[in-house]
């Protein structure tokens, strides 16, 4: 397949809008392994960057944050990972940090779309090479782009011969998962729906990015906190573009951890637009909840003021003054 | 009032010869504070510089070492602390070190003098600004030298809206606690008594100003400790201007927790002079206490060779060859 | 006696082939010592560098790793260090590393030959000075190479009055210590029988001169380990001038610790040569092991295919292809 080395400044422009499919966030998650003597798979998927682990020693030896197995394998290593959902990848960050003398040497991707049940651990499934053999040198970081592929659900990371890897990130877009029926009430913002988010005013103390996750996330790290802001009439706000079109019913504001630092208010607009990207200040964008007051650490429940006759495709929400967001949910058909 | 930002390069000619009045070394502490939330105002006082707590979180979120409220405030917020003996201030040292996007932007200070006892925590007191509104930055320290006030016991410190400072260490000259009685003893050179280290020959592993301190410290860290001497003969001395001119009798020599590296031995001379700085190697110093043998961690007594009938401003304590004191307390009339 | 200051880059072609005999790797300790006050002697001996311990405070001040003994001694303080083998001394490694205002200002070194029994403690012995008194500065190492002594199992370091050494190495050359009888099996390779580690294709994990140590270490960082390699057909290799020329019998290989990384497998060669360093890839050398299997974490013995009218004077062992070995012994007469 047609693949590309990246630089890392241009991390932004390539991957950076896309969604990192096998993120434990979006609940990625180790499958099977040829064998993790050294360091256990499931590091790949952390969120956060790898940690050196200098001096630390296990039962078998040093300790690293990644995957590392054992010396001398005639053949090669493979980590099957499911993805979070059901996506098409678009490129992929392969990072050694900290492997120097025991870094994988080469490795190349395989991915697959099973649906099926009775498949034995995908020991007998085709798999096609999205990622051809490609080298890696000690202690960095390596991006790929590729050519978008199909829909697929597991990829497998081989390494040749053996050795170690500290995070492998797979990007791409999300196969948005919606209800059959046009009834039915969904959650429209969802990364799974295939909700997206394109615009941040501020993101200092936590990512956007966080607001469409999955559950309800542990700390105040893994929602969205801007800056104290220091001028009369401040606000903060984000524009997500929905998975679908949509009629817009209510919302859910959560606030989970954020104790002392919860915005004071926020309202939310809506607008239908031709551009993946609309101009986040522009005048066409209707208001479809007024100001409402937040509280600490909890979920808030609001009906909308959206007119049930027009469909939408982006949301703002704006907080007033500032402050941190856990999650969002806008729920409609 | 009138106010002066100060370089930090100018400290040690602006405000290095005052006493920082609000620090716990000294008994000061939090009186009362409008809001506490993210970290505890006491930390203000702490005698060391702040240190980073990055990575550690609380019930109610990052740590910080400093006072930080919550965020939001439709007024400002207030901190009152009471200084640990009354006086006269001269400066300001305001620090945000590690505060950056959560920082205070802008604060002034109050003071007052309170001695009543029914006062229902200085609610309704009158305070008198000291420091104008001044803006602060992201993660510094700010220096500040104002008009010396009148004695003073409380400052209330304002920020504006909201926010974070690590510390806060208000400067100035003791208002001397001394006898009415002429015939009463005390100790001379105590901070509270008026007393200052006005010389120190070195002080590698410990400052000379805490030889005058209250109480007995907790460990090697907070007495007086100079360098391992390297010639025959070696010693050390410090000079302190004693709080008021009087006859001297007795001396009490501190070297807790100096277990392996108390002084061999010490004497004591004393001087009348007009000047605050005396030359410490002038020739017309009176010998007070002859040599005399130090041992480990206890409180040694002396009685003093000093003529009842004459009157001293300043004390030498020279150490033989080298070592660590705790505390020097100089008893007279 | 002669000796002189060696520049720290001249380490290797003046002391890194000598056998550091006062290491606790050897079985050096200290047998008495008149004073460690602040910090106990045996940390001169340890293998690896003194690190840091500012701020950390114990009940007798602040901790350091190294020897530091009370302040104002009016004679001067001394260890004596057994050394882990009889041997000969050409060298020091003396070292202040972050003693800084309380390093110790002079040292001497003297030496002696005792093997009596009823000697009390070594109080009446005549020591020979071998390192006259040099001066050392704060928070540094210090080579001196010395006119090579008679052999010596006892060191005395004095300094002068008294203060911190982080680390003692004395470098120099194991008497070997071999059977009277000429039948008699012993290890030819041991340090302590005179083995000596003359050749190393590479040691990015563990270093080539622990494969001869006593005993069986505590994890992988005291034996031999390479880099994984990446390329077919690699091999890693060390060559041992044997304690004696000899017929070779057996071999012990032993992997412990190396659970994920013991190389796959080894073999053995001999030469006999008049060279102290021969070349390692020369013609000449034959081999006395065919390449056999090794497991993980356990001694493994193996009979030699050696002639056994032969003598060898060096052996090389190679591995297949990287990984990591604890110890080799190479049983002959």
């Amino acid at each position: 397949m047609a693949y590309e080395s990246i630089p890392l400044e241009a991390f932004k422009e390539t991957l950076e809008f896309n969604i990192e499919l096998s993120s434990v966030a979006l609940g990625g998650e180790v499958v099977k392994v040829s064998d993790e003597f050294f360091a256990e798979a499931f590091h790949l998927l952390k969120v956060e960057p790898a940690p050196s682990l200098k001096g630390q020693f296990g039962p078998n030896g040093a300790l690293y944050s990644g995957w590392e197995t054992r010396r001398h394998n005639p053949s090669y290593d493979w980590c099957i990972i499911k993805l979070g959902t059901l996506g098409t990848i678009t490129g992929f960050d392969i990072d050694t940090t900290h492997f120097n003398g025991n870094e994988a040497p080469e490795v190349s991707v395989d991915a697959i779309l099973d649906t099926s049940l009775a498949a034995n651990d995908l020991d007998n499934a085709t798999w096609a090479e999205i990622l051809p053999r490609v080298p890696l040198g000690p202690s960095q970081r390596h991006l790929f782009k590729i050519t978008e592929t199909e829909r697929v659900n597991f990829v497998r990371l081989n390494m040749y011969p053996d050795g170690g890897i500290a995070r492998f990130r797979v990007y791409g877009n999300v196969a948005a998962v919606q209800p059959d029926s046009p009834e039915e009430v969904f959650d429209l913002a969802h990364v799974f729906a295939g909700g997206r988010v394109t615009f941040i005013s501020d993101q200092h103390f936590g990512v956007g990015g966080n607001l469409i996750l999955p559950g309800r996330g542990k700390d105040m790290g893994d929602g969205w906190e801007t800056k104290r802001s220091r001028h009369k009439g401040h606000k903060d706000w984000v524009v997500i573009k929905l998975g679908a079109t949509g009629h817009l019913r209510a919302v859910e504001i959560d606030t989970a951890h954020f104790k002392g630092n919860f915005p004071e208010s926020c309202e939310l607009h809506a607008l239908y637009s031709e551009d993946e990207i609309p101009d986040s200040d522009a005048a066409d964008w209707t208001r479809i909840l007024s100001p409402v007051k937040l509280g600490p650490h909890r979920r808030h429940f609001f009906a909308l003021e959206a007119d049930a006759s027009i469909v939408y495709t982006h949301v703002k929400l704006t907080i007033y003054p500032d402050g941190g967001i856990k999650r969002i949910r806008v729920h409609g058909t």
